[in-house]
């Protein structure tokens, strides 16, 4: 029996494409720069994810951890150079653009989604997010969550196993007794093999028109639904 | 400016008086042992309180750290012990009352009280509870938390101040932008000398009807209160 329901947020919950390329029109508003926001969007997006990788061995070793702050703020300044825009940005702006990471939208099926299975469940972010970025994240989007978990507090990054299995022990759960919900099948690869219970549906739009990845599952997840809000009607018909 | 709240949990949110007598009345309803369900409760928070204090020197070795779970568990061992109640008790019930911390209730003022706070702040629990108790807690009492901290996170058991400092780091505020809300003076010093924001109000029947402690704030906290949901008043009206 399923007890506790781990997300993933940064594509799944929350659009981060659309909120970044905003957060970027934004901080350049007043200074006359020509930027393609989506592009700088995609970018940052292009660059956190190759450090993730470059660091996913760091897993076993928890004074290695980087918080997702840390990595933002380093990765928007390799952006913001290669692009020679670092010049065109106040000290404010900059600070602001840092953590638009937090006032990101949820996806329109996110909040109802999630007050649905809280009725039933434990929900709780399990990401790359550190437990500050998703506090506020949460505060601006209004999610719901019982409490929040995820790469602060196994002081690694998903896909590392440890992150799924850690956060399951911290609220006294066994991993067959959590559900890991992502639209990115790699994500639940890691959390399958870790254990949990797995659910998938498409985010077709968070990479943008021309995307190709995980527009299906790519295994036979325990639940494969639509969106957010389909998979709660999913888990009140079949209790898992 | 305070931008979050902490909260004690068992006696300033919770009645764990009354609901852990309730947990031995029902533990050994079907024994035929004739306890007395107060005493025991008040034994039981006793050798708690005793432990804690005991262990207290070891708030700068996090290797050393115990979460409550254990602490309750070997405590109420020792309190069956005494009363020479332990062989009474089926194997069941013992597992059920080791763990009825985390099913007692709230008072009438709590939940409508964090629910207005809520609104303005980021709400959390930052006691002696681990993140898995404090979890299941707020899940059967319905306290609407947007996360949870405590001494799990910071991997020592209040009053240290460290307890303060990195619950209020995690989530990247500085402690004088958070707030301490408990009805135990001790905790509140502990606070104050952390850098924290303090709140008091008291909880006249949290140790029964002859409670002599904690019935007045004993320094001139920052706000002092008449339960949690005058509290909420408070902030409303002065937004400190």
């Amino acid at each position: 029996m399923v007890k506790a329901i781990f997300f993933d947020v940064f594509g799944t919950v929350v659009d981060w494409r659309s909120g970044i390329a905003n957060a970027f029109d934004q901080a350049f508003a007043k200074s006359g720069a020509d930027i393609r926001a989506r592009d700088l969007a995609d970018a940052w997006r292009a660059e956190i994810a190759a450090r993730l990788l470059e660091t996913a061995g760091d897993a076993a070793d928890e004074a290695r951890y980087v918080p997702l702050d840390t990595t933002h703020r380093e990765t928007l300044a390799k952006v913001l150079d290669d692009a020679d825009l670092a010049h065109r940005l106040g000290a404010r702006e900059r600070a602001a653009l840092e953590r638009a990471w937090e006032s990101l939208r949820p996806w329109p099926d996110s909040v109802p989604g999630l007050r649905a299975l809280r009725r039933e469940y434990v929900i709780a972010p399990c990401s790359h997010g550190s437990i500050s970025m998703m506090t506020w994240l949460a505060k601006s989007a209004g999610l719901p969550w019982d409490l929040i978990l995820g790469a602060d507090l196994a002081r690694c990054h998903p896909p590392a196993s440890k992150v799924y299995t850690h956060c399951a022990a911290a609220i006294g759960l066994d991993p067959g007794e959590v559900m890991l919900v992502s639209a990115h099948n790699r994500d639940l690869d890691a959390a399958r093999a870790a254990g949990l219970k797995t659910a998938f549906f498409s985010r077709p739009k968070e990479f943008g028109k021309g995307q190709t990845t995980d527009l299906a599952p790519a295994d036979a997840w325990d639940v494969i639904a639509f969106d957010l809000l389909d998979l709660a009607r999913h888990m009140e018909a079949s209790l898992i």
